[in-house]
């Protein structure tokens, strides 16, 4: 993967080529290796595949572009995961990628299909609602949600991947500006530009590219059931059943993952997926990154790239980034960010806010070595 | 599918949704018989499916979207028939969509990506250089490539879904305003609005939904090798790749065909794509059409719809367009458009203008009964 930043000068093959050449390399592998592609991006536009792979020598082969919001290249992987699994490929490349940087400011055209978009529930103002029920339910305080961004921060500042790569305190992160009430900037993702690209391929083929494979032994993919109105907002239920059906899928359970990548786009949701995923008990989340157990070194590290607090967030590339950091995790190569004794990676990705859904689309991948 | 037109003021759920009822209505469906949901979109924009989905009790499953230029749909297909045939799911129901009425006039912003593009080679332009050459090599006429759209006319006439219902002479053809010379606006496809749906569903479970399946016997995926300026333009080698792989893949030839859709973007698309899949020799599309092989009742009837030329062309919702076309002829319920005793058929899908490729994705399916 490239460092996330803002690169609003590149094109989308100058911005996506460094991860797809990186990944070519890692893996000792030529274009010739790869059999298909599949992109996720939300932002990216058509033929976002074909743009990219047309200046690095990956053509003729098929190449399909999936779009699922912040699921989108985690979408893309899934895909490329079931037809590798059913033979139709030995190898496919999934790549992620957007650039935000380049967009049209102002909202999205499409919140005139959503009736609460149009009222207001943009993703910050949906998250501050979440906040403020999972505080007055569970006695969550802002200063616990706080912890998960100076968590994410410390992890950043070791990622050399990460947008912003810089320790905040917790006197930092509640000073800074107002985004929705109680969150402030710090308790929040930033736009920004990137990509990542992964080579999956069948076990048969898979020593040809390392002598560590990791096998995807869950791969999910949940939409949402009701409006935001209509639930219970503590509960990110699309992710609830997405967790169950990897766990059953994987024949694992939350105490089996050693590591974890998950979609904390504001600093409640990380609290949330933390009871999603199985790490602490429902209401348990403030009190349980708290304790520690979430960062570096403690009982299940969750998001030690930093996640998309640090690491930062263009929609697209963040599922399979996700998978770049677990891959790296597992294999022992994450330098002052490693998870010791990684064996059993888990990531977590869910988004579309625009869907009339709670989310568009929620994915669960878990691989193991 | 919904007749293509021009829906300015409807929602892109409803727009799409009269499709997703008729074929659920069609297979005797409920929503709870479909375990994922694959939409195809050019320009559909983020979480497209969900948007559709969620006003018809489809939630909570697994939602795909796709894009790949013209072939978005045909390509969901793809994605879905590999999900089916690796025993993922039982059913997938695939949505083709688009809205052209809706978006801002003007070039593509991608076009900064694309140097062809950025010097005129936009799609009339490229089919009119086309034209000529092929005019030059092989004594093509003018007259030969009005034929095409003589023919798609009046089978879009008899079509209650397409977008143009009218006969077209030979003279009003060669009259109309001119677009990219030799090619006037009754050469070219139009601009326009439209969705389409179809169920697919495993063989042990197909008979719950139809008294006489379709079994797709091929289903392929290319992507263009060269830019235009590389490569012989009377050629679509994306295309002559694809029909190679798909007929290996069915066990069939181009004799075998009873029917075929094929993506008549402007009249010589039509005459080389005969070529292409084997219809006719090289150089001989021409001929072919002035033959009447073509026409309803010939050796080799394409496009019984209308074609993009006269069904229309919302580019998202043309592939799963197609299938429905050719679902409806093999089930013997195309009406006055009827291909008699029809038991195999073809569809071919093809585009991608700004990808920097010749085709950004083309895809061929072939369906028996």
């Amino acid at each position: 993967m490239i460092r996330f930043g803002k690169y609003p000068d590149r094109t989308i093959a100058e911005l996506a080529g460094p991860a797809v050449l990186q990944a070519l390399a890692e893996a000792g592998a030529t274009p010739r290796d790869i059999n298909a592609a599949y992109t996720g991006s939300m932002y990216g536009g058509t033929s976002v595949g074909q743009r990219i792979l047309k200046t690095l020598d990956l053509t003729g082969i098929p190449i399909v572009n999936v779009e699922n919001a912040c699921s989108s290249s985690s979408t893309a992987l899934r895909e490329a995961w079931i037809a590798v699994g059913a033979g139709i490929y030995d190898t496919a490349m999934v790549i992620g990628v957007d650039q935000l940087s380049v967009l049209p400011r102002g909202p999205l055209p499409l919140a005139r299909d959503d009736l609460e978009v149009r009222q207001g529930m943009i993703m910050p103002a949906l998250y501050a609602m979440r906040a403020r029920r999972h505080m007055q339910e569970y006695g969550t305080t802002i200063g616990q949600l706080a912890r998960v961004s100076v968590k994410n921060h410390h992890n950043g500042a070791l990622n050399p991947h990460a947008q912003y790569q810089m320790e905040v305190s917790l006197d930092e992160v509640a000073a800074s500006r107002p985004v929705a009430d109680p969150l402030t900037l710090l308790h929040s993702c930033p736009t920004g530009d990137g990509a990542a690209a992964v080579i999956i391929a069948a076990s048969k083929v898979a020593k040809r590219f390392t002598r560590k494979p990791a096998k995807i032994v869950a791969s999910v993919l949940t939409s949402g059931r009701f409006m935001a109105h209509d639930r219970d907002m503590t509960s990110p239920e699309v992710s609830v059943r997405a967790a169950a059906e990897a766990y059953e899928m994987a024949g694992l359970g939350p105490a089996d993952i050693s590591v974890a990548e998950v979609h904390d786009a504001f600093t409640i949701a990380e609290i949330m997926y933390y009871e999603a995923l199985g790490f602490c008990g429902r209401g348990e989340g403030g009190r349980f990154v708290d304790s520690g157990a979430t960062e570096l070194g403690g009982q299940i590290p969750v998001n030690p790239s930093g996640g998309l607090l640090a690491k930062g967030h263009p929609p697209g590339a963040t599922g399979v980034a996700q998978v770049a950091e677990v891959w790296w995790e597992l294999q022992g190569a994450a330098g002052p960010r490693q998870v010791e004794n990684a064996k059993v990676g888990l990531t977590h990705c869910t988004g579309g806010g625009v869907s009339g859904l709670d989310h568009a689309a929620c994915t669960i991948h878990i691989l193991a070595v």
